[in-house]
């Protein structure tokens, strides 16, 4: 079995609902994703897929939808004031974790028809969440 | 699937009985333990479990235990002098190796009714132990 | 001569006023602060001050003023908006670029008497700004 | 359940036969190996495998077949060239690409008895491919 | 002083002339060429320079004419051979050690008028060289 | 100018006299030496010096000296025990922080006219001491 990886950074703000610790205010991480994929065979080039296909595929995305852009809760009270400000959301319908932005980027690449197997994001240097079917 | 993990950096000594290399002589290593918990679900907050409770229960107790002393076999010739002289070992009832303090970890987690599937010592920058049940 | 450096991790979101680029939003980082001090000779200890001292001063100060919060301009307009939501906001008078961070690091450990020499400051894995005298 | 893991680094030129982008070119990378073995019980030492025999099996065969030479599809056109010129390559029947490195590694290994289970390997800083049976 | 450095990752290929060990052959890297700039006061954006405009500036020209190829000395007797297989050689008039390597970026970005002070190469994890004036 | 650089991984145990926190207990770490060495001009290979060079000079020391052993204060009241236990120690005058175990590298180094000009040593993954003269 052969399984690509490869490792997106990107850096976003977020904050959390519902939540005591420090968290809750806003501030942000150099998020880092992991994406994964598998194939039981080669194709004839030798690749599951090529490197530069997820950076096409999934880097493009993330660049374009959650880069240098606050992740937010789409019931964050702070969302109203922000979009005034003309800030460039990006909205979840639960709070924006490790673990949900990490389903997200999965679920994203997933409706694409990109044959994703597991995506994992990186929020500090030492914790990270892993989303897989 | 969801799954955390969260690195804990600590450092210790240790030394191998019955083994011909290095490892019989006392040192030490900047340990990285690797702990890692899963979930079906995430809980109300977007989380399988908050970040901050696994340092707060394991790395509490890996503080107290086995940071900063050395881990020894309980039969180490060298725990009864070591023992005189005022030094807080930690005692593992087979050679401190990267696997069995890996276990130790996870036994440790798991007792505290902690719900953690794996648990990785990186032992050196190039080398680590993986204990999973 | 002899230096000691240590490194501390938090994390910030921030943005840049008067700024083309993507980083005129609100976005946040993990930043490393990288703080070295000086010694011509060792003391009694065999130090040039003990890393568990830089700790306390330097990293409890950050924990308290930086991490998990924005940086902002003191003339952001966003400001007024983020104070009124409760936010917990650091303030520059100028743009809070890695380079003014590192400064008011460096600052904030001198004015306490700290003998540092140089603070580093980490924005991304691949980029950081040195501020010295 | 039991595992050990050992890096191994090494570097290496190669290049792509039917691929449109610049690794149809000669270059090269640091390539990191990643070597895993698993065990259900450790032997009388503690260990799965000492990390000095998955050294001594795989890392003396990488240094002495892949390291500080080109990796190289056997039909590739600048083959007999470089032959010529004296370069000690090391060819595949496919192309040299990450899947098909690591799975030579794996195979290697699982050749000489050695009892691994994945291999992985690190093509740039951000990019790796594994093999797993 | 303020100063501010990127890190601007590539790969290539290259060997050593009247070289014993084991650079004699053709094989590659993963560079890390880390370029600083520094400033005594910071622009009214609060910068020394954009980081975005030493990746402009320097990244383009490495991606243009470092990356994905072989660095030679300009008397390789390879060079020849390798230009009739059509591969796009970056040709030196000295050995494409780290220490050339490094000088050779240097130079064209202060020949481009860039306020580079120091120029670093990584030639694999554990080894760099430094250029400056 | 040009400077070449080499990290060179060992790890060691120690502890400190003389010293209220936890380094009073024995225990150890992954140590990381990283040895500079500077000169005008290139010899004719190009080389400031061999990066293998200062492996076979520094890094052979080291493995024979400092790596998997304890090192300690010479009146340390452990010496003699562990003298008994066959314990292999390397003796400091003063305690073997990680000042002063930059100073013993790069002190060994310079003795062989090694033309080394600064010593680090990691003493962790977030500290580490420098010794120029």
């Amino acid at each position: 079995m052969f399984r690509v990886t490869r490792e997106i950074d990107f850096c976003y703000g977020h904050r959390l609902l519902n939540y005591e610790g420090k968290c809750r205010f806003l501030h942000g991480h150099n998020g880092k994703a992991v994406i994964a994929i598998e194939a039981e065979k080669l194709d004839e080039r030798g690749m599951v897929l090529d490197f530069s296909d997820i950076k096409r595929v999934v880097s493009n995305w993330i660049d374009e939808n959650l880069d240098h852009r606050m992740i937010l809760h789409r019931e964050d009270p702070a969302r109203a004031t922000l979009e005034k400000l003309g800030e460039p959301l990006y909205l979840l319908d639960e709070n924006p974790t490790a673990e949900n932005i990490a389903r997200e980027i999965f679920n994203y690449a997933h409706a694409q028809g990109f044959p994703i197997v597991e995506c994992r994001l990186w929020e500090t240097p030492h914790c990270f969440a892993t989303y897989y079917r």
